[in-house]
């Protein structure tokens, strides 16, 4: 293996690019088994999350195009993992919600997400990944705060 | 700022992913305000860190397409800050070389990027940014030992 320029390795934002690319191509090809992109996780995730929304809330939530997320319900409407539904509480509005199927997907993708981060993190010991995880999260914060739309 | 689904915000490849999108994003901002490209920048690091480097040589230390490194080694020429000269030990072979031009430039990028890696590190300490090179770096070697091709 040809070893990277090291003037680069020393900017830590060269090495979350790398790494950041990697895990994110290791995402998408756990979730292609499935015929899935990452962001029909996101949208499983947040429907579980956060309860059932409209679709206007749930791009605005995932800084997603109101269109795409329409497409993405509709695949996991197709699937039996979504559904539509009026809102009880204003019966003009149409919310998406999990099904139960949407449910267990959903775990398992969240159970294989978790052994991706173990082999991503491999070299780590739980310490470390704790240490990491909590940088991370302040950096993640820093970095939706300053950039709402971009992250 | 809406927050994202808590159960994707426990998965490091989710943070790293998400913060690793905006430091890229971050760099090519800075570097399109000079009209340069990412790989206009790993470029002129990898000629100043490994010396001289035939095109091919380039392409495969950078993981990059040999016609795409062609195309940026042209622009960066035209800029006069690399030049192409004959291989003193085999007068067949053409190197790429930075210029004293190339040199300064990238000697300002790398200034650039460190200021760059300040803001997206901003909540973090020295002791603690320390902490999260280190980590990074074992992180990164390992994908790279895992998957020398994708990253």
């Amino acid at each position: 293996m040809e070893s990277l320029p090291p003037s680069l390795l020393e900017l830590d934002a060269y090495l979350l690019s790398k790494i950041g690319k990697d895990a994110r191509r290791r995402a998408a090809v756990r979730l292609a088994e499935r015929e899935l992109r990452l962001w029909h996780m996101a949208v499983l995730a947040a429907l579980e999350d956060f309860g059932p929304l409209v679709q206007r809330e749930l791009a605005a939530r995932l800084g997603l195009d109101p269109s795409d997320v329409v497409k993405v319900l509709d695949e996991l409407t197709a699937r039996g993992q979504v559904e539509r539904t009026r809102d009880p509480a204003d019966r003009r509005r149409v919310q998406a919600r999990l099904t139960p199927a949407g449910h267990a997907v959903l775990a398992e993708l969240l159970a294989e997400a978790r052994a991706t981060d173990e082999n991503l993190l491999a070299p780590l010991d739980p310490a470390e990944r704790r240490q990491l995880h909590g940088l991370l999260t302040r950096v993640l914060d820093h970095v939706r705060a300053e950039n709402p739309g971009a992250v």
